[in-house]
């Protein structure tokens, strides 16, 4: 580590003339190119994934991580580190085991979901009744899912820009709660995810008031082809299912903090978010180790770089894959201060090819000097509307401005959720991409004159 | 399936000439080319994957696969279809994990190694002893690590010809041994592998008679790099860990055999074996359910073209994995039979680049024939001695002739006793031309005139 920093130290020195010279007027190009060698973000997906490892929201693990995070923040030299913790409830993974018991008898892999149910200790025994898609499912009638497992693929396929984790991820968001209304024993998805690997993406679902939650699991996808091919086969599956999880009741989470300080408070801030919980099956590299990662590395880029005319706020949101518990517990603490922008790393550290914008009519020029600074490294300018990570969402939803600097998201399903989101998964030069374009944005952003967003 | 088989009929009808006019005198070409339409070998492969799974040697889902074989290659109408079973002692999984306690607390994912001792139930805690590779450990002090548990890692790379497995497999098949006799309280391996899940490879290993089992199991490769990391920040790292599998005593295992009659019976048998028993991870379609398809699809296109000169013997050798009982069994049982030459399919199905030979030389025509016949799949002749898959390596020590057909392996080890060894990781074009190839292989070395082998 200390070869980076030395390494690290060189690099930034060549950029780092008297901060006077920058108020406003920072060498956008000269730190993006610089950002290319970064190698802080590197060490930060490396030490929270090393030394925390998974980090599931509300767990003992989660304050490991947020007590790693404060302290390093704090060494890097940012200002007013701290953690800010708020309640939440909290629920546990327990055993999770699925045997065939005919007509071929076999195990079969699988992860249950956030706030499933449980079975009993000992399993439950029960038939397996078919469904191709979620829409078969919930066309079901009422009632004839009693005593039965609902079993649920689906068709969802690759693409660059994730959009399909809406359309598909509906199965694990609103499945559960489908099957549970229908009397159904428990439910089983095909995991939500374009892998062939045998690991299950885990994630969550909610079951609403009056709906008892029923046992839920996703299969891996070669355990849920397996499953569909037997089920195929035409003779009534009977599997055991044994998941045990438990909700623990009330426990701590928190958002860890740390400013930048701008030379003018009245300009509003600008909000650059990851989360720092994970689900527990992985480490969390890429979800979101490395988000936190680059918007700390090009936070202190620019703060290396002279003193930003708004102040910079890093907000490493607790208990986001739960429910964005730390985005929404953000809000309320801060929504009254000012809040210029708000931006999130959410998607991986493949490489940015996209910049989208919500910006007022009078930031325009912002827009454009910020496609402007990305487009060297291969960003294009998309025209949809930027909406943030869902930890800033509500900050823009109310009206601060946003970018969304789109990651490359054609393998970022395969390992989304899954004991296979670690360190190796990352690519090191695609995440100094990643550092370089958002150290250009905030070049852009934190100077800039005109007015922009419109909160407060 | 039907529809499968049914386009089977039609192509093969397209070749089905009179027996009388093939007896030695096969159209090779005609068949090779017949065969890349080939849909048996995946039938074969899928039904043995969906329906049986996983099927440990010794085990109960051992016996349902030679059951299915049976039923499988009867119906196929091969003659003399038969199990002989023999009597094996037989080890079993039972819990395994890994809890790193200290510095940095956090789960493992790992695999205990076949023949592996236990832990007590509760598991066992000490101290982790790192080494970069083998030869460390085996230059470790006698009695050095009493009391820990010793961590061996290794630098094995992804080759086309597998070559690597010999060199760095000897960390799984020696190292426990070694650990043991130096006083080793339990050890763990970086799997023998070349993937980046977090999917443990499986494997035997064995205790030479005087030293005691101790648990010994294989970290996953992102595992193992992340103990690495964890040890190389330099404080002492203290783990649980829990493996309770058991030897259970005698068992009964078995070979499946079945053949096609030659018209000569005095030219010797030509055996093409795979293995039908699985570690019990994955389905064990790679290892070994595409090698059973491939002999069996390609020993059918040869029967249904006529009588060949020579008998073609179909080997599903039971319990390879654990130590090749079932190709042991065959020999001593049939040693005495006159055997022309054997080969085995067991490296996967992807396509075969390589054909090896050991041929007498009065039959160094024959192998210039089969070389001329495989030219056109893109299979070039190597210049290394034929010396079989393991369960006919017994024969061809014995003086029995051997051809290799060898398979691309760039990929073989990513998989390899792993639980992503499933039916989705197969080809269907590339496992059509590894039946062309076999049939190919087949139809010149069954009906060859000449003299082939030298063993009865």
């Amino acid at each position: 580590m200390m070869h980076r920093l030395t390494r690290l130290a060189a690099a930034t020195a060549l950029i780092a003339l008297p901060a006077t010279a920058f108020a406003q007027t920072m060498d956008v190009a000269a730190l993006r190119d610089a950002a290319l060698k970064d190698d802080l973000a590197w060490e930060i997906t490396e030490g929270l994934t090393t030394e925390i490892g998974p980090r599931l929201a509300g767990t003992e693990a989660e304050a490991r991580a947020r007590a790693w995070a404060v302290k390093k923040l704090a060494a890097l030299g940012f200002s007013n580190v701290r953690s800010e913790p708020f309640d939440m409830k909290t629920w546990v993974r327990g055993a999770e085991t699925l045997e065939v018991l005919a007509p071929f008898p076999q195990p079969l892999r699988l992860t249950a979901l956030g706030n499933s149910g449980a079975t009993p200790a000992a399993g439950l025994e029960a038939e397996i009744v078919y469904f191709p898609d979620l829409a078969a499912l919930q066309a079901a009638p009422g009632g004839s899912l009693k005593g039965k497992i609902a079993f649920v693929s689906h068709a969802m396929t690759r693409t660059q820009d994730g959009s399909q984790y809406g359309a598909y991820g509906a199965v694990r968001r609103s499945g559960p709660a489908s099957a549970a209304a229908k009397g159904a024993a428990a439910i089983l998805i095909r995991s939500v995810g374009t892998d062939y690997h045998r690991n299950p993406h885990a994630g969550g679902t909610n079951f609403p008031k009056g709906v008892a939650p029923i046992p839920a699991a996703a299969l891996s996808i070669p355990d849920s082809e397996q499953l569909e091919r037997i089920v195929k086969r035409g003779q009534p599956v009977k599997v055991k299912l044994t998941l045990t999880p438990r909700q623990i009741g009330t426990t701590q989470s928190g958002n860890v903090i740390a400013d930048v300080p701008g030379s003018d408070p009245d300009a509003g801030m600008v909000v650059v978010a990851c989360h720092l919980d994970s689900w527990d099956l992985g480490t969390g590299a890429f979800d979101d180790a490395t988000g936190c990662g680059i918007v700390a590395a090009a936070a202190k880029r620019i703060m290396d770089a002279g003193t930003p005319r708004r102040t910079i706020r890093i907000l490493w949101a607790g208990a986001e894959e739960v429910g964005v518990f730390g985005g929404a517990a953000y809000f309320n603490a801060h929504k009254g201060e000012k809040h210029a922008l708000a931006a999130e790393s959410d998607f991986g550290a493949d490489r940015i090819w996209r910049v989208d914008f919500k910006l007022p009519d009078g930031a325009a020029a912002v827009g454009d000097r910020v496609a402007a600074a990305l487009a060297p490294l291969g960003i294009a300018r998309g025209r949809s509307p930027a909406g943030g990570g869902a930890d800033v969402s509500a900050l823009i939803a109310s009206g601060v401005a946003g970018i969304d600097l789109q990651q490359d998201g054609s393998r970022y399903f395969d390992l989304h959720h899954t004991p296979d989101d670690t360190l190796d998964k990352v690519d090191p030069e695609q995440l100094r991409q990643n550092v370089a374009a958002w150290t250009a944005m905030l070049a852009v952003v934190a100077n800039a004159p005109e007015e922009i967003g419109s909160s407060k």
